[in-house]
């Protein structure tokens, strides 16, 4: 298997039902996808999900975060799925068929995290906002809402097709700026939220805002340099601004 | 839905486990195929699957045949899906994005099914007889038996995938990001070329400073609505600042 698939995160958020954990990592597996991470899941359901019979190494492997933001930090692109309609989001929408293409190309770069959210509530406008864009399998608008399962097994069938026909031939190399990796541009949206404190554009208890600004952010698709001097200029700007002393300069 | 879909039969052949009948039949629903045939089922697990809560009108219809042969008799073409190699088969194998193609055309003019063997055996030889050839998703030669619930529904995808009027009117319409005027883009780099100054991040005379923040802040390709609210951001700041009072609040 092509390797660059080594770079993709599944990465499961408040899953609930051990089944479905283990039934994504059986997908994973199937197509070749190695490395999952769940956030914040039902304690007892991931417990039992590693130790059903027939588990996965991979499932063995996973790893455990508390919070969405330490899972993709390392990540340059962040994606995260959704039954729902563009209507209803604050992101830009792609078709599966269209964002798979999308991943792919990132794939070669970087590491990309692609989320899925609870069974019940799918992810939350906070979880959200730490996506670069959103992707939608093609379901009917009546029944949009997938079983976790059966959505990782469609997304990464859409990642591996068409591979073995469409063999290497010299991919469009595209320039090769490597994009800011997630926890970089988290860095840069809460010394930008402090900046913005600081001088009375945000008001301190604003909950909107925050988020506001880190689709905001990651709307811009900064490559590591820029956000890294962006970041210095926001520092020096939050320093004059006498902002919050836990910003080292 | 288009109404070619509705002349393709999904076959269970011998399932077993009421949660995978179950699943297959939400995946059909998912992605509006609605004629679901069991063969032989495990007829405990099929009324089982049949009386769970939420459980599909399209359980409630599918229809349940004692022979595979009766089962496909109506249907013009006759496809097995299969984890196994080429070896193995006395078959034509297609992979799926080849197969789905040659089944989207036959679906135009006559009944297709669309057979899926039991969760541990898979189709026997004796069912493969029944089939015209014989399908594989494109997993992993290692682990490449797929759970039945995840296997229906990848197929589905690929038969549906593409499809211009899936996921209805609301998806096509591309959000209006109207990039950026540049007049924009420059007045953003002015103001914040003046935060920068009055924050001592950059040197007043610097000359190389301007036209690297404007290639920084061109590279963002922001969209008309980031561009002002960052424009409204950075005169916030600069207000607060104290910068030169040629800004405009």
């Amino acid at each position: 298997m092509p390797s660059d698939l080594d770079n993709l995160r599944v990465v499961l958020v408040a899953a609930r039902n051990p089944l479905n954990i283990g039934a994504a990592a059986r997908a994973m597996s199937n197509f070749g996808v190695r490395r999952l991470r769940v956030v914040n899941p039902y304690e007892v359901a991931f417990q039992e999900a590693r130790s059903a019979v027939g588990a996965s190494g991979l499932l063995a492997k996973a790893e455990q975060f508390e919070n969405l933001a330490d899972a993709v930090a390392d990540c340059s692109l962040v994606v995260g799925t959704t039954a729902a309609g563009r209507r209803e989001l604050q992101h830009r929408l792609r078709r599966l068929d269209e964002g798979g293409r999308e991943i792919k190309r990132q794939l070669k770069a970087g590491r990309v995290a692609l989320l899925f959210g609870s069974e019940r509530f799918g992810l939350s406008n906070r979880e959200m906002s730490h996506c670069h864009w959103m992707m939608r399998i093609p379901t009917r608008e009546e029944h949009g809402s997938m079983n976790l399962g059966q959505a990782v097994a469609v997304c990464l069938y859409e990642l591996v097709r068409g591979r073995k026909t469409a063999p290497a031939k010299a991919a469009p190399r595209k320039k090769k700026s490597t994009r800011a990796k997630s926890g970089e541009t988290e860095r840069l949206t809460e010394v930008l939220l402090e900046v913005l404190r600081a001088s009375g554009f945000v008001n301190s208890r604003a909950v909107a805002a925050e988020e506001k600004l880190r689709r905001l952010v990651r709307r811009m698709e900064l490559n590591g340099n820029d956000a890294e001097v962006l970041l210095g200029m926001l520092r020096q700007i939050a320093w004059k601004l006498g902002a919050n002393e836990k910003i080292e300069k």
